[in-house]
């Protein structure tokens, strides 16, 4: 029969497709972990970038340009691109005297194939330019996009709760 | 010759691999559109829910168990797992008396195969029970994850800035 003759060639392809299915699986699941690793590595730079007062290291790990939409502790609401970000995080660092201490709690990173997000509670501890110490938790979420192949912030939100009692900010909860 | 006996099935497993190749690229840029009107659905439906103080209705779209991590206005600094967040909602719709009117602003939502995040300034209107309005903007954040097919919010982030003149929660800001 001729047919019989394809049927090796046949039981291939069918095997290639199979092989090709279970590789897929195994390599998003392969993926899915690099990549979190890859974004674990950005926050890393980043907090080792903002311990050091270091703003060119800290920029770094933001999308140029118009994506970053910045939603910091203090206002205005908001931040619009890099430019204005980067602006706020050199006035922000100004305030201080020498190393910002940094630590984090309860940190989560999610990443998908090219969109991820991070977040967790950071406490921020240094010595203010008039003398006055600043120790301070604060609620942190980055979201970021894999953009040509790297991996970049393109929103934070940072922030403390507000008292609606008193109309205070909660700027000394503790986790 | 033997092979060429071959040649056309290997035209065809070969055509077959491109038309795959091909298939998959529009199919990922389909299903990234796709999923981007599918996490716009969700938010719509929390929008919808919440307007009209539905508990059932806005938790719908919250992921079950401990997934979801809620960083609220208020504090404390996070509610964690889906009943201390649900709490977290009947407390604040309970303040309120009829419907709650939502709008946002400088909506942005990127989402990829499994992983995508919804950002916006979102302004709450609304009279207390004591009888006084409340009118307020905030910044929202908000993560999913699609968890069996299905789009859910596993973490959320909304707050108002924090004067740090004055100490106050800046609750009277507008974009």
């Amino acid at each position: 029969m001729r047919t019989s003759k394809f049927l090796p060639l046949f039981v291939i392809v069918i095997g290639w497709f199979a092989i090709c299915a279970h590789a897929q699986t195994a390599s998003s699941r392969k993926t899915a972990r690099a990549n979190e690793a890859e974004v674990r590595q950005v926050l890393e730079r980043w907090a080792k970038a903002f311990r050091a007062r270091d703003l060119d290291g800290i920029m770094s790990v933001y999308a140029p340009g118009d994506a970053v939409i910045g939603y910091d502790l203090a206002p205005p609401l908001q931040y619009r691109g890099n430019a204005a970000y980067r602006k706020d995080y050199a006035d922000f660092l100004a305030q201080y005297n020498g190393p910002i201490d940094f630590e984090s709690r309860d940190v989560r990173i999610v990443a998908g194939e090219d969109v991820a997000f991070y977040h967790a509670l950071e406490r921020m501890r240094g010595t203010l330019k008039s003398g006055e110490k600043s120790d301070m938790w604060i609620r942190a979420t980055s979201c970021l996009k894999k953009i040509h192949g790297r991996w970049l912030i393109v929103h934070d939100h940072l922030s403390v709760p507000a008292d609606f009692e008193t109309g205070k900010a909660a700027m000394d909860l503790k986790p």
